[in-house]
Formats: structure tokens, C-alpha cells, sequence
């Protein structure tokens, strides 16, 4: 093996992920997955508020650690491999899933006042508590400063930092009140790495400030502090707390500390890469490119492509974000998401079925026998909202077509064409919107285990799904990215297109649609988005179904309040 | 006990049940029942078709003979009983479910050239193959003859007798050429135990004749040849193989025969009552009367109330019928129905969640400690079609509100509480049609055996749920019918009224509406009306839906075909 390494970590919902990549291949020497200790599979979740999920900031420094060290004791058993080689390490993380911290840049949960309040740990990407801040930021914005809801869709989430921030503040205003600063996950752990000890010193990547945290320097860096005081005078007070400045992506974040290269044994100084959302990262290990989306499709989905910062592009309403330099410098960053695929099946199998893994392949080979159409069933896949293009995390799921004999298999079946169908949505909104998009490249857990799933992808979008040839896009996308912080000179590369081109690649296996089934699908596609606009509210209707499903889950918070 | 006793036979979907009956007080003096042997549980289906549902002939007969045998087996074993005290047989059965007989009464199906042949059994209630057939008798009825539909609802089902004719004559001609007649079940049987061998000796019930086959003395009986002649000219040749007449159940039927008496140890002679359909007879049996609502809640709910024929009521659109005599003599029949109610639990817990009867008890106490609301979903009780107010078999299900977190426990409730709005329709539109209820009786399986099922019925109806004493309401209520049939003299009575006094009685235990779940249950009511409006077409929207899911039934027709 060539000599110069990198280590890239991986922080999912469930799980930390590190491996080590040699710079020269893009191959993986080694592997460490540590699984987080806190919560139902690491995530801290409220009996009585389906919306809450945050995570224990012990179990990111914990996995940290165990992880790189699993990763670097299986790369020791490969020849040539040496942990000196180790040029650089990068980081991509869930998020938006900031933390708030103290004034030693230590989690406010580390601290025995607050390790039993939910608000003082990590707010986790998926926790939907601040569907009314994040309603009102959008509003206020609407009104104040459309130019910050422009560049991320026009709609603020309940996912993103500021709706966080700010539902904190509202529902635990001692946890607020402690925090120095606030901390996205993807800036924490490069922090930790390199031992910052003041929130000052936190570098921020611009893909989570950019995507999640209105960060823009067209305006001068995050919203200015009449915008925020509209909000809450004490959310203005904490702009000053926060960032002034975000980087992209080729810069490094900091250098390895001597306490933690004493920890993993490896050199003392090396970069740390601009931390990044694992979407972010992942799009990049899978060959992100103009005119390419890569779907990182696992428990939720993340659509990433670029587009060249040389030609100014329409906003897409909708769209997660677009964002000069949050996935690689000289490119915009164009994001969009769906809240729940893998994690739509596990409800089915797991949740309703009561099933386990073995289940997943009986219900998936039944499935793979029913025909397009034939199930009779159409669903809306929004058990955990709508990210793009709908923007509304407190939309819920919808089934349609039951007769007495339909079966589990044939519900199985609906779901996962129901997120082929979400997915087509965006698509077909990016067209709409100049972005073209004429290869789509899949990753993630479920892109590479289930044929059937990536043959509906195909029926249903048209195309061929190309597959990654990394199974760890996002970690490889890391250890790329600190391949390029470390540069040519240390064994690295001068920029991502040089780095993709040697450490990426694609899976000779691809999916090719079937003009059979996709001319079922276009029809069922139109019935979908006939469902889609009346309960989404794209259209109104003479019923009122656009908010039908907010008076519901209104009942429930009284049923269950 | 009292010398006099009568035999009750009630012919279900899945077994058929004979009691003994006290005539002086209603006390079941000894039951017997034969499960159907053929199908699945009795039904002959068809993997190909789902609306398919017929049942073997043999098992009518086998059935008769085994349940008897075994009711009159077990009476033996009561102090004071003998075979000779009883006094006449009633007969109640499913309907509309005809059957084709050759020239000397025997069931086509006997033929050896028929018995593999679907068309050639009978034609279960729940077979829905006629859809098209029924559209096209309400379209050329609502043009030439709407009087036909008056009292029917304004739609002609796909469940009832000339659909399901019309559409053997268009599948399976042959069949249709062979049958010297067609005959409902509830005529059936009673023919078989008078040993008729003449079709035109058959004596037809005013029940099945008028609420299923378009029959009226206002009329001269049956549709007219001109009418059914539009149809198709074979049709119009039949009415001459049918009936002139048919008759009210105060009136026999026929005598026990010499060979049935034999075969069962019965006195020869005896009468038989006039068949009926077993939501008719139950409704006897659990004390329907003007005012008294009886709900037989079992796989499907029948609905039967009573209104005095000296005072003229409207029609009532989408309910079932309105017919002069078919419970009782001297009243209107009104009946009413939902086409799934047990069987919608039962498709969640067996044919969705592949569980068994220990799992109805556990989701059944799971989702008892639910407070109404707190599941967040809501459903449209359709997966068999509505029957009653939108007279639609090809409706399907859908349930709306899922969350990752939503368990099977709160979809059996969300379908428990659709089938309670679904019954709240019909109360409601009773009484838009100027006939109140001022009481509700449930009868069924569920209503004796679900505690949440009937607090939940009470909640979201808004009044106490009583209980008929008899477990077997449509046992007791032919048993009943065969007292009347028996008069006064023999040790029966000389009416209904007088009948149901000494022999039906209610249960001590009933429930009670709570308010704050009423409360509740009237917002979500709201929401199943905007739903129930869409899909089913009574209300127009900007989006297709009242024609959603007939699309989705075309498209897995041509997916299955």
C-alpha cells in the first residue's frame, strides 16, 4: 500500500463508524464501530413526545475513541500499514444536531446539574419539538428577511439549529441560560480532537452554519441580531456567542491535539478536516459531481448535488439548502432529504410486524412478487414529516386501498414506492428549477443490500440507480476530505475532484428501469402527487385536508398532554 | 320448563348454529353447530379475485342435519324436554346469497358437471364480482323505473340477488342456462325441510324479495319483464322461473317433511316458519321495536329498526331498505349495515399482524388504555366496501396519522373507532329521514365479548350501548319466528309483539357515554365526515379523490390480470 493515510469518523444516529483509507485507492485498511450506550439505540427519546430524540454527548467522545482505535488496530494487521502514516483525520456527523456547551467548550451535559435534562444533551437531527419556533421563524422571516429563507427553500425546519435553539430556550430557559455557545456536532468533535478549550476557537464548516443556521456572507455571516431579537432578545444576545465566520470544506479545522494523539498513538499536529454533515461527506465518497445526485439513502435520505459557483442558479423552493462551498469549495452544495425511508420499512417490520431483520427479507422477496400496481395500495411516506419538498416535519403517514386480504408484503411494497415516489418529487422540483440532474448514484445501507428496493427506484424515477462502490460513503468522504486538508505535499491531494477521481469509485452492479413498470408507476406517481398536494397543502382543496393532519396530532398532544 | 319449544337455525358465513328454544321464556335449552367444510372457513375464494366469495350447498344441507341433531342431542339432557314438544322451526340465514337449483329444487352445485364450477354454488353475501353489473341496474333503474330504488337507498348493491344473477349470465352462461331458478338461502332451507321438488312450490320470503331483489307489492312484485329485459332479455325470462308472491314471517312456509322429520326425530307436520336473514330475525330476537335500533355487530354489522306502517316515512338514501313486513308484520323493515366491522379487526390481527385470538385479547388491552385521540390516527372503515350511506363495494381502507412510533395496538383502535363513526353515519342519517332512535341494542359476537369496542360505540355515539340477553340473537329470533308460525293454541303466540315480551330480554350490564371522550370523538367524527365526504363522493374536490381509489382498483386489475 502507498504510505499516506487518513482516518475518516462517521457519526450516524445509532452508531460511530471510523475507518482508515489509504490516500492512494481510496481503500479502507480498517474498520471501528462503536454503538452509543444512551437511550433506545442511542437516542434519548420521551414516552410522551413522539417528537423528542437527543443524544448523550459521552457516547460521541466515547465512540471517538473506541472506534479509531478498533479502526487502527485492524489496519495494524495489514501489510505496510503504519500508524505514523496517518496524514490527516475528517469527520462527518449527523445534523443539524447541535449541542450546547459551556465555557470550557464542555457539553452542559458532562455536568452533574444537568446530565439528567434532555434539553442540556444533543438535539439530534430528527427531534421535530420545535415545529412552532421553526413555524414562526419562517414566518418572520417571510415578513423581515425573505433573503434568509431564499438560499434553504423558503421554509424554515423544526430539524435546524435556530428552531432548536430557540424551543430550548423556550421549554428549558436554565439550560439556555448555562450555555457559553451552541456547537454543531460536525464542529464538535473536530474541537474535541484538537482540544479547544474555548467557544471562540470552535472553527464552523460552512455546511452546517450555511444549511442549518442561515450563515450566509452575502448578509454578513448568521442573521443579524435585529432579526434574532425579533425572535427573542436573548437569541441575539447568544449571536455573540456564536460564529463569526464559517469555512468550507479544503481548509482544516484544527491539528491533532497532544492529548488525543497520545490517545489513538497517532502523530501529534496532523490536520483535522473541516467537520461536515455526513450527507455532505457521503455525496463526495460517492462522486458528487455537476449533473450528478447522490442519495444517501438509510434510516432517512439525503439527495446531494452540485453545481458550479461560475453560473448563479435559481433558488429551489423546497430544497434543504443551497450553499456556496458546503460540500466542496468552488461548487454550490445543493441538498434536499426525506425524513424516513429505511426507518419507514423498520416502522413496518419492527414496530407494526413486531419482526426482526429475518423478516425484512421474507417481506422484501414477497414483495419483490407482486407486480407494480398490484397491491392495490398507495401511501404517503411521512410517518416522520416531509423534508423536501414539503418542508413540514409535522406531517404523518397516510395508507390508502386496503381490502381484507391485503397483506403485510403488500403494505411493505407500498412504503418503499412511496419513498421512490418522494424521491421522484425531488428530482422532477430540481429539473424545474435548472438543475439537471442525468446520473444518480445511491448509497447507504439500503442501496446496497435490497435489490428490490433499488429496482422500484429505477421503475419508479426512470433512470438507471448507479451504486457506489464504497459501502462508507460518508466515512470515505471524510477521510477524503482529510486527505485534502494534509495536500499533495504530505501524501494527500491539492483538491476534491483529484481526490475523488482516485479514491472513488462505482459497483459494476446497476439497476436499469423496466418501461413496463414505469409506465405503471407514472400513473400511480400522478395519483401520489394528487395526495401529496392535498394533504401537503401544495393545493387547496374543498375539504380541508391541507391541515387535517395538524388538527389530529393537536387532538393527540390534548389526549395525551 | 314449558312443554312448547321451537327450533332456531341460523345460517352465519362461516358455521351454522341451531338452538332449542323455551317458548315460554327464551331459554335455550340446547345448541348445536357444523362448521362449513368447505373453502377457507366455509368460503370458496379465489387467490385471483378477491371479490369473490361463494359457498358449497352441501354444506346447507349437511349442516342442517348435523346441527339439529346436535342442539336437539343436547336439549335431551334438560329435564322435561322431548323431541315431540317441539313445535316448529325457524330458519334465519345470510343474504343476499342466492343460489341456482335445477328443475327438481336441487342446488346445480349437486350436479356433477357443475361442483367445481364457482357460478354453480352459492353466492355468499360478501361477494362483491357483481360491482359492474350493480352500476349498470342503478344506472338504467334511476332512468326508466326509480321507483325500484325508493325504498332501497337510491343503489342497487353488488351483494344483492339481480347483480350477482345478471353477472353469472355474463361469466358463466352455461350455469345461468341450467338453473331452473335461483332462490335465496333463507328460502332454501325451509324448502328443504318441506321436501319441495317444485320450483314454483318454493315459498319466498318478503325479507330477501324486497330488500334484495327489487320485489313490491306496489309494483306486482318483482321488476318488471320490460325492465329487466333492458338488462338483458334472459334476465326478463327468468321473472317467469321466480315468484309472484312473496309472503311476510308471521306466515309458515312449509310443513316439516316426512323424510326431515325421520332424519331429525321431529314430529311431522310441524311448521316452518317463513326464512329470513339473520340481521332480520336478530333483530326480533333482541327486542327491535319503533325507536330500537339493534346493531348485530359480527364479521359485517346489520342495522335493523322498525317503524309503523300506518304512518308514511320517506326514503332514507344509502340505507339498505325499507321494506313493508320484512321483520315483522304490521312495520317497515329499515335495515342498514357496514360491510366490515369484525372483520376488520380480524384482517389487522391475522392478516396484517399474522396473529392469532391471543392477540385480539392483548391489542384489545393495549389499546383500552389509549384515551380517545392519543393514537393520532384516524380511518375510513372501508376495506369490504360501504354499504350503508354511500352503497359503494369498491371503496377501499385507508388510515391516516402514522408516525414511527404509531404500534398496532392504536391502528386496531383507529379501526375499531372507524367502524364506530362509520355506525354514527347511519344514526345520523335515520334521522335526517325522520326516524329517531332513541335507544341502541348490540347483539354479535363483538358486542358480548369487547368491553372497549362497546364503550367506544357509546363515546362516539353519544349513548348508552344496551345488550340483547341472548347471545344468539338470530337463533332465538328465527326460534321466535317459529313460535308466531306455531300460534297461540300449539304453545307459541299470535304475534311478534307478544312473542318477543315472554322471549327476548336485555342484559343488566350496559355502557355508558363518558363526556370528555364524547368530546373528543365529535372533533374526530368531524374528521372522518371530511374523509368519508372525499373519498366517497359525496362532496366534490379541487383533487380527484371520489374517484382515488376506484384508479388504484383499475390499476391492480391490470397489474393482476
Amino acid at each position: 500500500m502507498t504510505p499516506a493515510c487518513t482516518v475518516g469518523l462517521d457519526y450516524g444516529t445509532n452508531s460511530v463508524r471510523a475507518v482508515v483509507v489509504d490516500c492512494g485507492n481510496g481503500r479502507t485498511v480498517g474498520t471501528g464501530v462503536f454503538d452509543y450506550q444512551s437511550g433506545e439505540r442511542g437516542v434519548i427519546v420521551d414516552a410522551g413526545d413522539p417528537h423528542l430524540a437527543r443524544q448523550n454527548p459521552a457516547d460521541y467522545v466515547a465512540g471517538l475513541r473506541e472506534a479509531t482505535l478498533g479502526a487502527l488496530h485492524e489496519a495494524e494487521g495489514v501489510d505496510g500499514f503504519a500508524r505514523e502514516h496517518v496524514v490527516g483525520i475528517g469527520v462527518d456527523t449527523t445534523g443539524s444536531t447541535p449541542l450546547p456547551v459551556d465555557a470550557r467548550c464542555q457539553p452542559l451535559a458532562f455536568d452533574s446539574r444537568w446530565k439528567d435534562d434532555p434539553a442540556a444533551h444533543a438535539w439530534l437531527w430528527k427531534d421535530h419539538t420545535s415545529a412552532e419556533e421553526a413555524a414562526e421563524i419562517t414566518e418572520v422571516a417571510t415578513r423581515h428577511a425573505p433573503q434568509y429563507l431564499a438560499p434553504i427553500g423558503g421554509t424554515y425546519s423544526s430539524e435546524w439549529f435556530w428552531s432548536k435553539v430557540w424551543h430550548c430556550l423556550n421549554v428549558a430557559p436554565h439550560v439556555f441560560e448555562a450555555a457559553a455557545s451552541w456547537v454543531e456536532l460536525a464542529d464538535f468533535v473536530p474541537a474535541v480532537l484538537s482540544s479547544v478549550t474555548e467557544p471562540r476557537d470552535i472553527v464552523r464548516c460552512v455546511c452546517a452554519a450555511g444549511h442549518k443556521a442561515m450563515y450566509s456572507r452575502d448578509w454578513g455571516g448568521l442573521p443579524s441580531k435585529g432579526f434574532l431579537a425579533r425572535l427573542d432578545p436573548r437569541l441575539a444576545d447568544l449571536r455573540d456567542r456564536l460564529y463569526e465566520e464559517a469555512l468550507p470544506p479544503q481548509l482544516p479545522a484544527g491539528r491533532l491535539s497532544a492529548v488525543w494523539g497520545r490517545e489513538l498513538g497517532l502523530p501529534v499536529g496532523i490536520p483535522i478536516a473541516m467537520g461536515g454533515f455526513d450527507a455532505h461527506y457521503g455525496a463526495v465518497g460517492a462522486g458528487v459531481a455537476p449533473g450528478t445526485l447522490v442519495k444517501i439513502i438509510g434510516t432517512s435520505t439525503c439527495d446531494i448535488t452540485v453545481a458550479p459557483t461560475s453560473e448563479p442558479i435559481d433558488d429551489v423552493p423546497g430544497i434543504c439548502g443551497i450553499v456556496d462551498g458546503s460540500v466542496m469549495n468552488g461548487y454550490y452544495g445543493i441538498e434536499a432529504g426525506q425524513s424516513a425511508v429505511g426507518d419507514l420499512l423498520h416502522w413496518w417490520v419492527e414496530g407494526v410486524c413486531e419482526g426482526d431483520d429475518t423478516l425484512h427479507g421474507r417481506l422484501s422477496d414477497e414483495a419483490a412478487r407482486l407486480r407494480p400496481g398490484a397491491s392495490g395500495l398507495l401511501a404517503l411516506d411521512w410517518n416522520n414529516g416531509n423534508r423536501t419538498v414539503l418542508v413540514d416535519p409535522r406531517l404523518t403517514g397516510l395508507i390508502l386501498g386496503q381490502t381484507l386480504r391485503t397483506g403485510r408484503a403488500d403494505v411493505y411494497r407500498a412504503l418503499m414506492e412511496s419513498t421512490a415516489f418522494g424521491a421522484r418529487v425531488i428530482v422532477e422540483r430540481l429539473a424545474e428549477c435548472g438543475v439537471p440532474i442525468d446520473r444518480i448514484v445511491c448509497c447507504g445501507g439500503i442501496a446496497a443490500r435490497n435489490e428490490l428496493f433499488m429496482q422500484i427506484y429505477a421503475d419508479v424515477l426512470g433512470r438507471p440507480m448507479l451504486l457506489a462502490g464504497s459501502p462508507q460513503t460518508p466515512a470515505l468522504g471524510a477521510a477524503i476530505s482529510a486527505a485534502v486538508a494534509a495536500g499533495a505535499e504530505a501524501g494527500g491531494y491539492e483538491s476534491f475532484e483529484e481526490a475523488q477521481k482516485r479514491m472513488t469509485s462505482l459497483r459494476d452492479e446497476r439497476f436499469h428501469p423496466d418501461p413496463g413498470a414505469s409506465a405503471v408507476y407514472d400513473e400511480l406517481f400522478a395519483m401520489y402527487r394528487e395526495l401529496h398536494d392535498s394533504f401537503g397543502g401544495v393545493t387547496a382543496a374543498e375539504a380541508d385536508f391541507p391541515t387535517l393532519m395538524k388538527r389530529l396530532l393537536a387532538l393527540r398532544r390534548r389526549a395525551t398532554g
